[in-house]
């Protein structure tokens, strides 16, 4: 056997705890620095008053004048509409935890059911299933252990989507408030908050999965095959939380979002955010649940999905089958040098630099993810030469593989620079300063329908680059390390997760900032500044979706590989029936699931509008501005749509897995994971990349910064009211049914896996019988 | 070895060519019938003209009101506007053909050099592939006759749509014509001009087969297996002309299509086919080139190709090498009897029935897919009884699989039901009698956001059944005997091309003769017979759209089947990443593909847009009707448009099989094959279906046949607007880029196949290299 790790494994079990709690330490310092800006209104002193806070002092004065900021009034309306959105957000994710915790206790059931019926729920230790001269542990303890990380899986999944929302919430009024101070001020309260929430997320995820692993470690002593078979079920547990955090977050943010612009912006001819508008506030709520609470739960279960299926192939390799410490826990030592990488990084955003105008915030976010990956490909490179032994064998279905730590230094690289790549084509497409989005803005001359069908065309062809730059990582990766190689190639990409993270929950936060400043019924000036930051968000946005899908497509495919191999698959040959059947319904699921998940929106969208329309025509002085309007009944509406809607989309990813394993076994279900595999990051890429395309190039002529842009505006001429309908159109596309998807294969798969024994022992009864 | 068939090899000769020549007969007397409408003026003589023409008298008085029959100016009027529809379809088709000629040429001589250079242009006879004892044709007779059929395949397609569209241009005003005295003679008018197109094509595609084989066969000599190898270029050349046709014609009809709607419809409210509109004429000559040519060449194309994959696979199996005349020849068998089933199918249309009132339009052409798979059925089992040994062996994937001949039966008997299955599915979700369309109608109410978001879920929520139907009938089909099972399956699918063509072109003759009506300024009533005949061609276009994609998913298999074989590969595994990138990048090729080609009709729109606005603009007294548009200068704009943006699409398609069989090898092209396959399906399906609801929507809320539609209506209201920008979103959708889609996956398919003895040859050099 080759040489051991130059890390010892006391340095693997001291780096990878350390490292984690760098991670919480830095993002409770974000905290504290945006906690600094009050939102309780201060004894009036003058000029620039105390609410301001923070960093105040003559030397940071922005070039943008300063303006409201002894306004005694607004502080507190904007306390006042931070809490009405904090209190619905808490509100609605309490009942659909409700619901979704029922379903989850009824998997978990199932999964100790399943699992423990592999050997008849016998106690008895066996012979492993890959190294046939040891005893293993019994199946029953993979049901218990496998039910366990699933339980430990979902919680870390919704407390990350909990927190993230909690922070976005708590930050929003405060980025409201920094914006009178200028557009830098602002940017660094709603970038450190996305900060708090991407390092507490990675931070979080990394210790849980240690914890456990060494938690479990106490009960399988050597039997590693088990031990990380049982851990895949953590994975799952994310991936299955984030699915409905996901979807029904998406629902809820979409349907007040659709519903409160067809009767807002077209109808009444009022602002976007508007407070006659009485969905506005389930607008805001959405954004956290959705996008914040939403987005963090699905990034994480992408975390956890492709560290268990790297801890799972490595189990059954060299590094598990020999008990090397140090190189079993490469995964966690790339995720733990990833946070310090991030940590960098971030630092450039908020300490080393300073944004004194509107046009360097979106060059300051690119400069993130360039620094990041920068930094991280240095950090991986130490990995690999530490972490990993010269040379390694790795499992690849029945054969062992060699390979070289360089090699798998390039498996991990190209997952990283491959998710720069898909970073960048997305910002190209779906960023205002480019000719793609600018052409849809100018199809908006000739209407509605030329519009669309720009904006269609454009997301079709954004796809081309990130196929190529995935296609390209699955090469070579598989090609050096198997899948292993494809595993670390997907823990690379969400490496700079921390990074990515607070890049994203930046946008809905500065999103909220705007709304909550229109609302509050701040200047124009400020709106201004909120909506830049806004614009930048969106893009940003549509970035961190682009690495959701790119990073879903290799860890799905990890998990993938690994289910074929627990379920002693050779070879999935789309030249027999059985699997070329599943490959073809497979890469339907994603259409089906589309059509739910937006025909939900616009269920739920239509209620909506008539709730809206019900208040505007019945509640007098309304749009006077003299009433309050009755914002509870459109909350109300939005979480009863979401809950009720976002069972039958989820159930579909479920329980398919589960029927098509019990009915027609495993090659058929390779076939269907396959299938909606490349099949739905098409549509998820094309989805998001046209909703965000829409929004800008709304954005885009609203904001008039260009010769060109001016001809199609201004708000309200009949260009601006075509590329508010695309708009519309995209919302579900881009933050409903798209980003969903990326769930939809990863958790097929990871559900595959971990249900692989039971499928292996019991399933294709329909086959067996006929 | 089992006992032959039934029907002796003389009796198979006489069979085939005599049912193709009564197809064409059958054709001609209903163009005679057709013809007997008269469209020169002739002498008026009081009340129930000569102009009328027909089986005129008494007795078929139809329950609606004759009227305008004696309008001389009416007529001549008709006649003038068909000439300059005629005109303008065969002045593009001549300009496409030119173009396409070019490029067919030298693809021609580019199978000729790939596939002589296979054996280094040697004319030595070779021992055979599949029979290593027997000597076979060295494989530059392979590239000749390849060549030559691909020829051979390309002018019968071409002739088909060509022929097709001067029929429809023919009947056109013929219709107009006929509704006068009801809607019963404007239907058998219609539909019998599309039967001279459905029947003329399946016959000839046919007949110039039967006789190519025979030809072919005087060189070839008792080497089937040169033989049928070398026909194979008959489907891919019918299929590569398709892909041009479709293309070019679908960007055609659509720019001018939304061109049109876009100014005349939505910014002059003016009616659709209203003679003011100067792009009224181009919109006419492209339903003409885009459906008719368009779809005639696509569905000879899939009646060329699924012949061609079975006889390939049956030259290497029991029949081929025995030389069993009567079973190899079995797929010409099958269309023999189609040609005569569709024939007593048609009588019911046309001779068994009349229609007399509107609401007897759809249930009559529904029936006439119920009848012609009822026939048919009891057709193929005559055929498979009479035509093939009870038991024989078919060759699957280098081993030998004994089949029986009722197990054939099913196979064909499958893909001719599941067709019918997918033609009710689709019915469903694209008519307006039934609760998809209208719910998509209803959610026109809250603008066309809302409208947009509802079909597109429609579309995606349509493609669920058709997949499962699908998947039966390959599972079936593929269990029992292998790809040549697949193969016939496609074949019974297609085994009613006369019939489902004769229903297919009936639509856009119907919406020609509205056309025609409009500017013609004939009675409202008439206008409103016309519309009712074109309602139902809408859903019947997308019957035929369903049928189309159905049978190119089934053919794409069995050729992609033929392919892998031939190219000597055994597995297509998934779980290797060669095959791997392939699947991911081939399901990307159908967006890539809808991309360019809704980008082209989007940009081709705008220039059509700009022409209608300029001539409305600077043409004094056009709006008042006093001054003629400038017709041409349209025609024009959608012509060179649809030249133009033809090229990049069609090079895709045809360029991605020869640069991935070359650089990649053969397997990365079989990932690819199966990777559009199972991703175009789906978009095909979806695109095509959103956009017959659309138009449908738009045409509920137009007619107002209901309590609910009146609510939504009348035209011009609110959400008839939205139903409009619904519908101009939909055409290049259902028209252009939809069904487009299906000859991308059956061309590449078939192109690999002819040209796979090269890559498995010279291919894959890249993985070579390194």
């Amino acid at each position: 056997m080759a040489a051991a790790a130059i890390l010892p494994e006391l340095a693997a079990q001291v780096v990878i705890p350390v490292a984690a709690a760098v991670g919480i330490a830095f993002a409770v310092l974000q905290w504290a620095l945006v906690s600094k800006v009050k939102l309780t209104a201060e004894p009036r002193r003058g000029e620039a008053g105390g609410a301001a806070g923070g960093k105040s002092g003559p030397s940071d004065y922005l070039i943008e004048e300063e303006e409201g900021l002894n306004d005694h009034n607004v502080v507190s309306k904007c306390a006042e509409i931070q809490t009405a959105i904090s209190e619905g957000a808490t509100s609605f994710l309490f009942t659909e935890y409700k619901y979704v915790g029922l379903f989850m206790s009824i998997f978990a059931v199932l999964i100790f059911l399943f699992l423990g019926s592999v050997e008849g729920f016998s106690t008895k230790s066996q012979p492993c299933h890959y190294s046939k001269d040891k005893t293993c542990k019994p199946a029953l303890a993979n049901a218990i252990f496998s039910t366990i990380a699933f339980v430990l899986g979902a919680v870390t999944s919704l407390v990350s989507g909990f927190l993230g929302m909690k922070i976005a919430t708590y930050a929003n009024a405060r980025t409201t408030l920094e914006a009178r101070k200028g557009v830098g001020k602002a940017f660094i309260t709603a970038f450190r908050s996305g900060a708090v929430m991407g390092f507490l997320l990675a931070a979080s995820g990394l210790l849980v999965l240690y914890i456990a692993i060494n938690l479990f470690g106490i009960y399988y002593g050597d039997d590693w095959e088990g031990l990380f078979e049982a851990i895949t079920g953590y994975g799952l547990g994310g991936s299955s939380m984030a699915l409905f955090g996901r979807v029904g977050g998406g629902i809820y943010t979409k349907a007040a979002d659709v519903g409160a612009d067809l009767v807002g912006k077209v109808e009444r001819n009022i602002p976007e955010d508007d407070p006659r508008n009485p969905a506005v506030i389930a607008d805001n709520v959405g954004d956290n649940v959705g996008d914040i609470a939403g987005m963090g739960s699905d990034l994480f279960g992408s975390y956890a999905e492709s560290s268990c299926a790297a801890l799972v192939v490595a189990s059954i390799s060299s590094f598990g089958i020999n008990h090397e410490f140090t190189p079993m826990v490469y995964p966690l030592l790339v995720s733990s040098v990833g946070i310090i990488a991030c940590l960098i990084t971030t630092l450039f955003a908020t300490d080393f630099f300073e944004i004194k105008a509107v046009s360097e915030i979106e060059p300051a976010l690119k400069k993130q993810l360039i620094i990041s990956t920068a930094v991280m490909t240095v950090g991986i490179a130490l990995v690999s030469w530490l972490g990993l032994p010269y040379t390694f064998t790795i499992f690849n279905f029945g054969a062992q593989k060699t390979v070289q730590s360089w090699q798998l230094f390039l498996c991990v690289a190209v997952g990283l620079w491959a998710g720069l790549i898909i970073g960048f084509v997305t910002e190209y497409y779906t960023s205002n300063a480019y000719s793609p989005v600018q052409d849809v803005a100018d199809s908006c001359r000739t209407g509605a329908a030329t519009n669309v069908i720009f904006g269609l065309a454009l997301g079709y062809k954004s796809v081309i680059i990130p196929i190529f730059a995935i296609a390209f990582s699955i090469f070579l990766s598989f090609s050096l390390a198997a899948m292993y190689g494809v595993a670390v190639a997907a823990l690379g990409m969400l490496s700079t997760i921390a990074t990515g993270l607070a890049i994203d929950a930046y946008g809905p936060i500065s999103d909220n900032a705007g709304g909550i400043a229109e609302m509050a019924g701040m200047s124009h000036r400020i709106r201004e500044r909120t909506d830049a930051l806004d614009a930048a968000g969106n893009t940003t946005a549509a970035i961190g979706k682009g690495f959701a899908i790119g990073s879903a497509a290799l860890v799905s495919l990890a998990l993938f590989g690994a289910f074929v191999s627990r379920a002693a698959i050779s070879t999935v040959d789309v030249l027999t029936p059985k699997v070329f059947i599943g490959l073809i319904v497979g890469a339907m699921l994603p259409y089906w699931f589309s059509a739910m998940t937006m025909k939900s929106v616009g269920s739920a969208a239509l209620k909506m509008v008539e709730e809206v329309r019900r208040q505007f025509n019945t509640i007098p002085g309304l749009m006077e501005g003299t009433t309050k309007p009755d914002y509870a009944t459109c909350v109300k509406i939005s979480t009863d749509a979401s809950i009720k809607e976002m069972i039958p989309p989820g159930a579909l990813v479920m329980l398919t897995p589960l029927i098509v394993g019990i009915l027609f076994g495993v090659e058929t279900l390779s076939g269907v994971l396959a299938g909606a595999l490349v099949s739905g990051v098409q549509i998820a890429i094309s989805a998001s990349n046209t909703g965000g395309a829409w929004d800008n190039a709304k954005k885009y002529i609203e904001a008039g910064a260009s010769e060109h842009a001016r001809t199609l505006g201004p708000k309200g001429s009949d260009p601006h009211k075509a590329a508010v309908i695309g708009d519309t159109i995209g919302d579900p596309l881009k933050d409903t049914s798209g980003p969903s998807l990326n769930i939809l294969i990863k958790l097929m798969a990871v559900e595959s896996l971990v249900f692989a024994p039971f499928f292996a022992t019991h399933g294709g009864i329909l086959f067996k019988l006929f």
